[in-house]
C-alpha cells in the first residue's frame, strides 16, 4: 500500500546528521588516508544545505514563473479578450490558452519533477507513482476542455479546423501524451508488467515525457504568434507593440523560462530520488543509505565534490549496480 | 597536436574483436563465474553490431530529415516566394528562413552529435573538439547573415523590427549562442582555463547547447507560423489549406522530428564517447577500453544487457571515476 513514513536512519532533508557521523557506516567501511571522518563530516554537512538551498530556489523560481504565468493568460482574456464563457463566442475559445498554460505546461511541469523533491524521499516509490500519474491525469482533463473549447469555437464562427502548423503539432502533442498516460498506466503503474518490460519502457518514457513536455511549450508560443497576429490587425496592430502584445510577449519567454527550469531540475542525477528498495537494504544489513543520497542531491553538475562524498557511497553503489539490473530504478 | 589515428588494441567501430577474446585484457581481470568468455563474448559482439546498426539507423534518419528540411526551404523560397536575392525585398528576406534551417538548425544539429560518431573515437579529443567548435562557427555566420538579411528587408520596407514573440526570443536565442561559443572557445577549447573551471562549465555548455537548440527550433516553428499567416492573407488563405501551407507545415512537422532524433542521440549516456586518456591509460598498462566503449555503445536505454558488459569494465570504470574528478572527461 501506498506509504509516507520517514524510515529509521534515512535522513534526506535539510538539518540531516552527516552520514559519516553514523557509526553504523563508519564500521562498514574503511577509513580513508587523508581527512578525518569529522572534516568530511563538516564538508559534507555544508554541501548538502548549499545542494538543498539551491535545489529550493530552483523550485520556487520555478512555481514562481508557472504560477506567473498562469495569471498572466488570466489578465490577457480578462483584461484585453472579453473573458471567459461557454457559449460558442471567442469567450470559449479563450478557456484555450488559459486550461493550455495551467494545465498542459504548468501542472505537466510540476508532475514532471514531483520525484525530485526531498522531502518526498520518505513517501513509498508508489504513492509517488500516483501523485505524478494523477497531476498528469488533471492536465489531460484540462488540455481536452481546453481543446473542446476551441473546436466549438471555430465550429460556431466556421473557421476551419487542423489547417495551421500549432494545430497539427498540438494535437499530435496531445496523442503522445494520451499514449504516454496510458503506457505509464498499464506498464509503470499497475503491477502486473513484467520486469524486462518496465526496464524497456522506462527511458523511452522519461524522454517521451521531457519532449512532449518541450513540445509543448513550442506549440504554445505557436498558438500565442496565431493568436496576437489574429486579434492585433489593426488600432492597435501587433507590429505596433500596445500593451496587449508587450505582456503576451512576455507571457512566451516566462514559459521558455519554466520549460527550461523544469527541464533542468529533471536532467541532474544528483536530485534523482534514491531507490527505495536500496534505502530498505542497506537498513537491514545496518549500513545507511547516504552515499546515494550524496551522489542524487550533493554533488554539483561539474563533477566537483564527488570525491569525498564517494568514499562513502561505495555499498550504496553497489546495491544501485544490482537495482539497475532488476529495472528497479526510476530514471527520474 | 590534434591526431586521428587508430591506437593499437582499440576496437571502436563494427566488426572490432570482442573485448574478452583480448588476451591483455584476460590477463588483468578475473574470470566470472557463470558463462564462459566465449560465451560472453559472443553475446557482446552481437549486441555491439546490434547497437552499432541502431545508432546508424538513428544518424541516417537524422541526416535525411536535416537534409530534406533544408530542401524544402529552399523549394518554399523558390518555387512559392520569388527565390533568392540580396536586394531589400522579400527576396532577401527569404534568405532568412533558408540560412536559419541550414545553419541554426541542421549544422547546429550535426555540431551536437558529432562527439558520438563512433569512427570519431579513434581521432583525438581536440581534434573533435575543434569541429564541435568549427561547425558552430560555421552555423553562427550563417544565422548572422540570416538576421541582417532580414533586419535590411524590414529597414527597406519600414517594417518595424524586434515587435514579436518569435524576434524576441530568436535574438535571445543568438546572444546566448554567442556567449555559449565564446565560453567554449575560452574555457574549453583552449588550453589555458584551469581544471576546476572546466569542471564548473561543462555540464552547464551541454545543458545550455541542448537548450540554445530546441529553442531555436521552436523559435523556427513560430517563424514559420507567423510568415505563413502573413504571406498567405487570401487567394488562397493559409485557412484554406493551399499546398504552400502543407509544404510549410511539414517542413515544421520534420523539424521537430529533427530536434527529437538529435536530442536522442544526444541524450543516451551509452553513445557517449569513451574518454581518450582512459584508452591510453589502458594501453600503456597492457588492457584494452573496451568495458568503456561497452558502456558506452552497447548497453540499451533500459539498463538491459548491462550485466555481461560490466564484467569487462571495471577498470575502465575505476579510471573514469579518476578523471571525472579531474575534469577530463566530456559528457557530450
Amino acid at each position: 500500500m501506498p506509504r509516507c513514513s520517514r524510515p529509521t536512519g534515512r535522513a534526506p532533508c535539510l538539518g540531516a546528521a552527516p552520514p559519516a557521523a553514523s557509526p553504523a557506516g563508519a564500521r562498514t567501511r574503511p577509513r580513508p588516508a587523508g581527512p578525518s571522518f569529522a572534516e568530511l563530516a563538516a564538508v559534507y554537512g555544508a554541501r548538502k544545505m548549499e545542494a538543498y538551498g539551491r535545489f529550493l530556489a530552483l523550485l520556487v523560481s520555478a512555481l514562481l514563473v508557472g504560477f506567473v504565468s498562469v495569471i498572466f493568460s488570466l489578465v490577457w482574456v480578462f483584461h484585453y479578450r472579453e473573458g471567459l464563457s461557454w457559449d460558442g463566442s471567442v469567450r470559449e475559445f479563450n478557456w484555450h490558452p488559459v486550461l493550455i498554460i495551467t494545465g498542459f505546461v504548468f501542472i505537466q511541469g510540476i508532475a514532471i519533477i514531483v520525484y525530485r523533491l526531498p522531502w518526498t524521499w520518505k513517501c513509498s516509490k508508489v504513492l509517488m507513482k500516483f501523485i505524478h500519474a494523477g497531476l498528469n491525469t488533471i492536465a489531460m482533463i484540462l488540455v481536452i476542455v481546453s481543446m473542446v473549447a476551441v473546436f466549438e469555437y471555430h465550429n460556431a464562427g466556421n473557421i476551419p479546423n487542423m489547417y495551421s502548423l500549432h494545430s497539427w503539432i498540438g494535437l499530435a502533442a496531445v496523442i503522445f501524451y494520451s499514449v504516454q498516460l496510458f503506457l505509464g498506466f498499464a506498464v509503470l503503474l499497475l503491477p502486473f508488467a513484467p520486469v524486462s518490460l518496465r526496464r524497456a519502457v522506462m527511458p523511452i518514457h522519461v524522454y517521451s515525457g521531457l519532449t512532449i513536455f518541450a513540445t509543448v511549450i513550442a506549440t504554445a508560443l505557436m498558438g500565442i504568434t496565431e493568436k496576437l497576429i489574429f486579434a492585433l490587425r489593426s488600432n492597435p496592430a501587433y507590429s505596433e507593440s500596445p500593451p496587449e502584445a508587450t505582456l503576451v510577449n512576455c507571457l512566451g519567454v516566462l514559459l521558455v523560462i519554466f520549460g527550461i527550469l523544469i527541464l533542468w531540475m529533471a536532467s541532474r542525477p544528483y536530485w534523482k530520488r534514491p531507490p527505495e528498495e536500496n534505502a530498505k537494504a542497506l537498513l537491514t544489513t545496518g549500513g545507511t543509505p547516504e552515499g546515494t543520497e550524496a551522489e542524487s542531491t550533493m554533488t554539483d553538475g561539474g563533477n566537483a565534490d564527488k570525491s569525498d562524498l564517494r568514499i562513502n557511497s561505495e555499498a550504496a553503489r553497489k546495491q544501485n549496480l544490482k537495482l539497475d539490473e532488476a529495472g528497479q530504478r526510476s530514471t527520474m
